[in-house]
């Protein structure tokens, strides 16, 4: 083997063997798209699909930081060691959800156990899935216990990458309304675990009540039915229930070999997101006949799926 | 030419000929993908490029709809007829979106120079693209003057969306520190046309000032400054605005020929999208050998890379 993945495989080594700087360096180099972090990610695939992945989304400002930070004291505290991958869909004008992770992760800075990452979202179709969905399995392969995926909003980016773990997390806040008309269609479908959290404030009972309704008329999924917990993260109250319903979920999906088959789902979605990102590149990069093509859509002379339809017959016989 | 195609054309020359039901029908054929969608999308595509397409976007509850609506009504005064393509995000779970979209087309049920189609999201990615684009182009093909792409959210299937247009609107409202939050990163980059509205509410003029110094710090775009206006579309003030602002923009592309480069990109972005679509089709569909993969993924015997690679070999040789 090369140099390149020399390192790796180094790199690699020492982070299964708790080096921080060597994750770090892993990861960003998965996140910039490098060969070494391709490498890497070739390498470590049979290591992976021991840890328990969660994902956990809702809308901003329903309070999903504080409760995976109250998880993780509690998975702490039962020996349990934990990464998280937050996506962080901060704007380039603003600055303030990647300061609000650095703070954040301080908490948990000398606890050698626990590991938070900020993502950036990118610009672009297909920014933000293929990078969580690999730093997932290079957390997962160094063999942290819990892995969980954060992300903010309840977009379709957002269905694709949290739809992606084991196990489901939808947090929503009081006042189901609002929260509702946030969910795009697919989010209330791939909860496995429904929190409400900010319990303190007025109307948390009914919102909770409204889910289960709603929840109650889609059925049990693969026989599973949704619990919807109340929390309070900032005090930790309810935070315990959350750690065991995400536990009997997975115990679940064990005993009816269920977990099997959402991780199939899983490798497929990854062989297909990784085939299109390449011929996508293949396209783009190799082509000119794509700009040929653009000038005739422009000029009237070539309907788009025609152009579509002669690009295809040329990977066909391109190699 | 066979029935199917005889089918497509005579619904197009029916619709170009201002026949609301045979207009309504294509859009139906186009949004499920049906073959006579698919030939009617190819013979109309010489007679698009005409209309001003509009994209209007920004988070739930900004007030979009109300606005879009007092849009129409000042468009029309002016003689110019306008589609509406609006997005619609319900979830199964609930209905009211789709609703408040048919109460909302009887205001103008009378007026044949306003069409409303609301399209529900599906599931999946790249569900809400392609059929939005489709529909945006058989509006401006029957000869609308102005076309408005309506999405609710601020992910990333609503930029590529509305990024598509010639104008992009970014509907927020006063509280700018909520609405940024909600605001992915890209969204405010590809705004031409900022409206904060509700701006009766206290705030306003600093959410606007917010915004300007945002923008201030990103500079022009291709030489526009972008304007943020303030509006209470439920009285119409500010409106006028919001129209001229539209005019001037689209004026502004034409003159630096901007607007053809926009519709290059547009034209581009399409036949990638038709491609990608059926790339996928084809190893979804006609391939066995993706799900072989898969078990040996699964079984850790096969990496997803290499499992992609030999897909994309297996393509390049398929016929």
């Amino acid at each position: 083997m090369g140099p390149v993945s020399g390192d790796a495989e180094r790199l690699l080594e020492q982070a299964r063997a708790g080096s921080v700087p060597a994750l770090a360096r892993l990861i960003s180099l998965v996140e910039d798209g490098d060969p070494r972090g391709q490498e890497a990610l070739r390498i470590l695939h049979p290591h992976t699909g021991r840890a328990h992945l969660i994902g956990v989304t809702g809308p901003p400002g329903a309070g999903k930081s504080t409760l995976v930070d109250a998880l993780i004291r509690r998975v702490r505290a039962r020996g349990q060691t934990v990464a998280v991958a937050a996506v962080d869909p901060t704007s380039p004008f603003t600055g303030g959800a990647v300061l609000g992770d650095r703070i954040r992760m301080q908490d948990h800075a000398t606890d050698p156990g626990v590991f938070i990452r900020s993502m950036a979202t990118r610009g672009g179709l297909g920014g933000l899935a293929p990078a969580t969905a690999d730093v997932a399995k290079v957390l997962d392969a160094v063999g942290y216990d819990l892995v969980v995926i954060e992300t903010v909003g309840t977009g379709q980016a957002e269905v694709d990458v949290v739809g992606a773990a084991d196990t489901v997390v939808i947090v929503l806040v009081p006042g189901l309304g609002d929260a509702v008309q946030t969910l795009k269609a697919g989010i209330l479908e791939i909860g496995d675990v429904f929190v409400v959290n900010k319990a303190d404030r007025p109307d948390a009972d009914r919102t909770a009540t409204e889910i289960r309704m709603m929840l109650g008329m889609a059925g049990p999924r693969d026989g599973w039915f949704p619990p919807v917990l109340l929390t309070v993260a900032t005090t930790g109250q309810g935070v315990d229930e959350v750690r065991a319903a995400l536990e009997e979920h997975r115990q679940f999906l064990r005993s009816r070999g269920l977990l099997e088959r959402r991780r199939r789902q899983r490798h497929r979605a990854d062989i297909l997101r990784i085939l299109e990102a390449r011929l996508r590149r293949r396209i783009l990069e190799g082509d000119r006949r794509l700009e040929e093509f653009v000038e005739k859509v422009a000029a009237g002379e070539m309907d788009p799926y025609t152009a579509a339809e002669r690009l295809m017959a040329q990977i066909g016989s391109a190699r």
